[in-house]
């Protein structure tokens, strides 16, 4: 069993993340860090966290001492995680950090050397990879039901509210659609496909007169080459709803919309004339936040790489900085 | 009751076209033009059509003395598009010709004028003007059902067969999959969203190895701009088979898939959050093959101009130029 500390007590961390410790066979809550003590407390309290296990930002690092806590999860905002990675590596703590990893590509490589040095595990929170459909469908790809693969298409987003809230603030997020919804897109065309990207062009839209839209991006639309010729179409987009992944080719496709939810995934695929709805997917019925929660775990006993390591995430914020490159220079951009 | 000849009696005309006029209204079969005299002959006792009324490609021009022709609809490889429907013109006839247009928008202004000089009207067979499910689709966009427009886009393809066939040459298809069946989803990217784009940028992707593309484009992706901020994305396919079409704003999505088929449509829509099945649309179940063939009938005995007319089928032409000039210097192209 090992301990997790949840690191920012915002929406996802108490309503999506914390409820699931439930269900895991190898994961607990055994600390919480916050700037807010009443809601720590109160959240303490629901997770039977003892009071010399609730930290603030200032003293954080006095973690090193808790041998309850194996695993930092770090669920705050996209500017914060790589200090609360590099402190939390530097206290003796394996890191389940979220998406995306962080604002740049240089924090990201300032995060796995952290990791490295003290010799912690790191791993980044791309539940997708624990999630039933996702799974399914990039074992069918394996087992290369369709032929040669053409095109790979993902396009995710959602119309954004409050103009006032973090995510929409450069500073604090690094970007906007992109680095928050579009990182799905970009993500399932490398684990769909199975294969690493080699360019990207990229064509951006943004209304700046939108009042949520003053410091960060909202739609962009991106073209990706890879190595076997397979072309691949992304988009992302802060002001309108989209969650699906189609893997096409010779042969077929699989189709997965909603594809990357919290839940109801729905999951079709074509194989030569044969359309068939595949949900649920056969094998065992994992929860993605289960699956990802004791994977780490594991991970942090076992010495076990995790699936999604930094470098997983560091590969995404790099391409993420080419997107930003391609329109910004109205070129294409060869990813080295 | 407006006189069709067909000139060309292949696959399309004969089992796609030619059964349709038995449904129509205002069109009936009139003349045949073809090289092969045994096929026209079979063909002309199946429709009614007297031996006088059958022509070949030399003799085609004393169509001119034969008044149960008012319309030559021209359905041969892409290359002989423009000399027939000049020929039909000069000839004193109306013209409705196949998409695309023609291998050049040259050629298509070539074909304007030649039908403008001669009085006659000129009608580009986009069928999918004529589907009810398109054309419900148009008017719930019409009535702002969506909100503000965020992203269309439109896949199409299919795995091209025979190696030898005309689609696969390019002197006689001018182009590859974008001429063909790319040509959906580029129209569909003009006609769903009711916008003219002003910039593309596109991907290709063609194997050399593959017998089937010694000569032309399998595959090409692209990215669209519109005046009001609008993305388009497209997909043009000779490999893998795709048929789609889905308009997204802020308030949600119209899909159609498949989209633009001879037949099978299905289409669903999300508005807010109630997603419904559209299939099949209120309205009249107009056969789009019949809508097609009465509208320019309609047109030619009436004077009427056709709801796409040469300048339509020149239109996408210009944008199939950008296309293949925008992945040939690699670069964005500002659409004039």
């Amino acid at each position: 069993m090992a301990g997790y500390a949840i690191v920012g007590l915002g929406y996802y961390a108490t309503q999506i993340i914390m409820p699931q410790f439930a269900n895991c066979k190898q994961s607990r809550v055994t600390a919480l860090v916050s700037g807010d003590p009443v809601k720590a407390k109160r959240f303490a309290e629901e997770y039977g966290v003892p009071e010399r296990s609730i930290y603030n930002y200032q003293n954080f690092d006095r973690i090193r001492d808790n041998p309850d806590v194996d695993v930092v999860y770090v669920v705050l905002p996209v500017s914060m995680h790589a200090e609360y990675t590099i402190r939390a590596a530097q206290a003796g703590k394996h890191v389940l950090c979220e998406k995306p990893m962080a604002v740049s590509s240089a924090e990201c490589e300032a995060m796995i050397t952290a990791c490295r040095k003290a010799g912690k595990k790191l791993m980044i929170g791309y539940r997708s990879h624990f999630e039933p459909h996702n799974l399914h469908a990039m074992r069918l790809r394996r087992e290369g039901v369709l032929g040669k693969l053409r095109f790979v298409q993902s396009e995710h987003g959602f119309p954004i509210g409050d103009p006032t809230q973090w995510r929409l603030k450069k500073a604090l997020a690094g970007g906007g659609s992109m680095m928050d919804i579009g990182i799905y897109s970009l993500q399932a065309l490398r684990y769909i496909s199975g294969e690493e990207p080699t360019s990207v062009v990229a064509t951006e839209h943004t209304d700046r007169s939108d009042p949520r839209f003053k410091e960060v991006e909202d739609r962009i639309h991106w073209t990706l080459t890879y190595p076997s010729g397979l072309i691949g179409g992304g988009l992302s987009s802060y002001s309108s709803g989209h969650g699906h992944i189609r893997l096409t080719g010779d042969n077929g496709w699989i189709d997965l919309d909603p594809a990357t939810g919290y839940g109801g995934h729905r999951m079709r695929t074509r194989i030569g004339n044969d359309e068939q709805q595949v949900t649920p997917p056969p094998g065992p019925a994992v929860n993605q936040f289960v699956g990802q929660l004791d994977h780490m775990a594991e991970c942090a006993m076992t010495g076990k790489e995790p699936i999604v390591a930094g470098e997983e995430g560091l590969r995404d914020l790099k391409i993420i900085e080419a997107i930003y490159r391609s329109y910004a220079e109205n070129k294409r951009i060869m990813l080295t």
